[in-house]
C-alpha cells in the first residue's frame, strides 16, 4: 500500500489494521517550510485517543496509524521566518497540527475548534496525506503549534500535560474554578481526572476524589493530594456530601449516572464533563432547581495551553507518569483499556525508538 | 375538615381535592405583622403550576388549594416597621412570601433557593398552616417579598412578570444575554417562551423562534417581533440554522430531544433550560465538541425580580395578556392544559371575585 523508499525519513511505530498491534514503520515527513518546526521527539504520552484509533473504535481510522498527541521533545530546526524558537529548545505538539488560522475562533485562541483543524494523527492535513503522530522520532509542525517547556520542566512530564493536562485545565480556568477555599468534585481518577486534583489542589481547592472504588483512597489522599475520598456507591457518604461541592470535573468516561453526582453541587455549583459517556441523562430538576450549569470542553487553545505549562513549571505541577519503552507500546494500550495505569504511561522515545 | 367561622377574613377560589375543580371558599389570613403589608389584590396570572397543584399532579397537593402566584395589587395597610411601602402603592408577589433570611442564598439575593423557602401557595408557612395563593382578594405577606411596580405599568400586565418573567429574565441576565447583536433561540412560545422574545427583543438580541408548529409563525413574527422563525421538524431549516445562535431558552415542557437544538449554538454557545420534561437527554459530543454550556433556573431572587419590573416598565415590555374573570378560572386551566392560551391568562381579581 505505502511503499518504503530511500527518502522516508521518519521512524515510528504504526497500527497496520483494527487488531491495532503497533509496529515498526517508516514513513516521510514533509520538507521543512519557512514557518515550521522541525522537532526531534524525546517522549510521548499514552492517550486513550491512541488505543481508539489503533483499533477503528470509531470506524474512521486511516491505516497505518501513527498514535501520539502528547509529543515532547527538542527542536531540530527552524524555518526562516520563525523567530520564537531556536535549535536546542524543549518544546511540545498536543492534539492539533494546524487550523485555518483566520476564523473567529482562531482569532480568539480557540483554535481547536476551528473547522479546518488538523488533529495530530489520523486527520486528512492541508497536503493531503495522513498525519502520524508522537509515536515517532521526529514531527514537523507549524510554529503556531509549538508550545513553550520551560527548561526547568522535565520533558516526560510535560507530554502527559498537552491532552490529559489541559482537558481539564482549561475548563477550570474558564469556569473560574482557580479560587482558593472553594470544592471542588473529581469523578474518576484516570490520567485527566489525576491532573483535575493535582490542578485542584494548586488552585487552593477543597478536593474531593469521587470514585466507584476504595482501591483508589490512599494513593488519592496521599500521592495526589486530594483532601477526602468518597466511594460513590455509597449512600451515606454521598448524602453527606450533598449540595456541598462548588465545582465537579466529570473525567469518566463509562457510562454513569449524573443526578447523584449533580444532587452534591451548591446551589449555581457548575459540573464540567470532559469524559465521553454513551449519553448524558439526568432529571431537569437537577440543573433547575439548583440553578446549576452543566459544560463541556475539549482540550484548549494554544494561549491556554501555553499558560498551563508555565503555571505547571512555576508551581511544580507534574503528573503521575510510567515511563515506558516504544517496545512496551503495545501492552501499555491493552493496560489502558483495562485501566491498568498509574497514572499516564510515557513512551521514552528517545531512548527506545531507534 | 375546615370551618368557616367569623373570623374567615378572605375570599378565594380553591380547588377541593385531584378533580381541581376551583369554586369559592373563604379563609383567615393571619394578622398583619409589624414587618407585613397587607395587599388588595387586583390581578393574578394564571400559571402552569396552578394546574399541577390543583389537580394533585405531584401528588403533594394539600386540600383547598388556593392557587396563584403571580399577584398585583395595592397596599391596604403595613405594619409598624414598614417604611418601605404605603397605603396605595402598587405591588406584586410572586412565587414566595417567606425565607429564612438569614442564609447564604437569602444573602445572597437568592432567596428562591433557601431552604427554609415558604411558596406562595400549598406550602407550609411557618406558623404551620398552609399557603393560600393569589386566586383570592387578599395576601399578607413579608414586605421582604413584595415587589414595587411603577405607576405607569398596568397591574394586569405586572402579574405574568411574577412567574412567568423572572423564570426566563433571571437566566437570561445571569447568562449575559443582554448583548445587543448576540442571537439567541426560543425553544416554545408559551408563557414563558413569549417573555424570553420580548426580553431578547429588548436587549437587542436578532431572536428566532423554534417551535413545532408553523401555526404560531405569524404572530411570532408580527405581534411579539421575532426576527425569524424555524419549525424544529424541517431538518432544512434545522440545518440552515446549525451553529449560528449564541444562546437559546428552552421553555418547553414537553419531552423532546435535545441534540438537535444544542447543535444550532455555536462554540461556547449556552443553553437554559426551565422547563420542566421528564429528562435532559443528549450526546456528550453535543455538548464538549462545541464547549457549550446547559443550565437550569427557576424564578429567581427579590433583587432580581425588581429589577425586571423596573426594566420592563422602563423599556415598555408588556406579556401578552388574556384578562378573564375569576368565573373563568376552570375553564382556564383547562385550556391551558390544551395549551389554547395567547400567552398568558390573568383573573381580574378586582372586578369579578366579590
Amino acid at each position: 500500500m505505502d511503499s518504503q523508499t530511500k527518502s522516508d525519513n521518519c521512524l515510528g511505530w504504526a497500527a497496520r489494521d483494527p487488531s491495532g498491534v503497533l509496529s515498526p514503520y517508516t514513513f516521510s515527513r514533509r520538507p521543512l517550510g519557512s514557518n515550521d518546526v522541525s522537532i526531534k521527539i524525546t517522549h510521548c504520552g499514552v492517550c486513550y485517543a491512541d488505543f481508539i484509533w489503533s483499533r477503528n473504535k470509531h470506524g474512521d481510522s486511516m491505516y497505518p496509524v501513527v498514535p501520539g498527541h502528547e509529543i515532547a521533545g527538542v527542536v531540530k530546526e527552524v524555518g526562516s521566518n520563525v523567530h520564537r524558537f531556536k535549535v536546542g529548545d524543549p518544546v511540545g505538539v498536543g492534539t492539533y497540527v494546524n487550523s485555518c488560522r483566520d476564523c473567529e475562533y482562531c482569532n480568539d485562541g480557540l483554535e481547536v475548534h476551528c473547522e479546518k483543524i488538523v488533529l495530530t494523527f489520523n486527520c486528512i492535513d492541508e497536503d493531503g496525506t495522513v498525519t502520524k503522530g508522537g509515536y515517532s522520532n521526529h514531527i514537523i509542525v507549524h510554529e503556531r503549534y509549538c508550545l513553550r517547556i520551560p527548561s526547568n520542566y522535565p520533558l516526560a512530564s510535560a507530554a502527559p500535560l498537552l491532552c490529559a493536562g489541559i482537558t481539564v485545565y482549561a475548563p477550570m480556568m474558564r469556569h473560574n474554578m482557580n479560587q482558593p477555599g472553594k470544592s471542588l468534585g473529581v469523578i474518576g481518577l484516570g490520567g485527566l481526572g489525576h491532573m483535575a486534583v493535582k490542578f485542584g489542589k494548586a488552585f487552593g481547592l477543597h478536593v474531593t476524589v469521587l470514585s466507584t472504588s476504595i482501591s483508589k483512597k490512599d494513593e488519592a489522599l496521599s500521592l495526589l493530594g486530594a483532601d477526602n475520598f468518597v466511594v460513590s456507591s455509597d449512600q451515606e457518604q454521598m448524602k453527606g456530601l450533598s449540595k456541598s461541592l462548588d465545582f465537579i470535573v466529570d473525567t469518566a468516561s463509562g457510562d454513569h449516572p449524573f443526578d447523584p453526582y449533580m444532587s452534591l453541587l451548591k446551589i449555581a455549583g457548575v459540573y464540567v464533563l470532559v469524559g465521553f459517556p454513551s449519553e448524558v441523562k439526568f432529571s431537569p430538576a437537577s440543573l433547575n432547581l439548583g440553578m446549576r450549569t452543566i459544560s463541556g470542553s475539549v482540550t484548549g487553545g494554544v494561549k491556554v495551553i501555553q499558560e498551563m505549562i508555565d503555571f505547571c513549571a512555576a508551581h511544580k505541577v507534574y503528573p503521575q507518569i510510567e515511563v515506558i519503552p516504544i517496545q512496551y507500546a503495545n501492552e501499555a494500550l491493552e493496560r489502558l483499556e483495562k485501566r491498568d495505569v498509574k497514572y499516564r504511561f510515557v513512551i521514552d522515545i528517545e531512548n527506545s525508538l531507534k
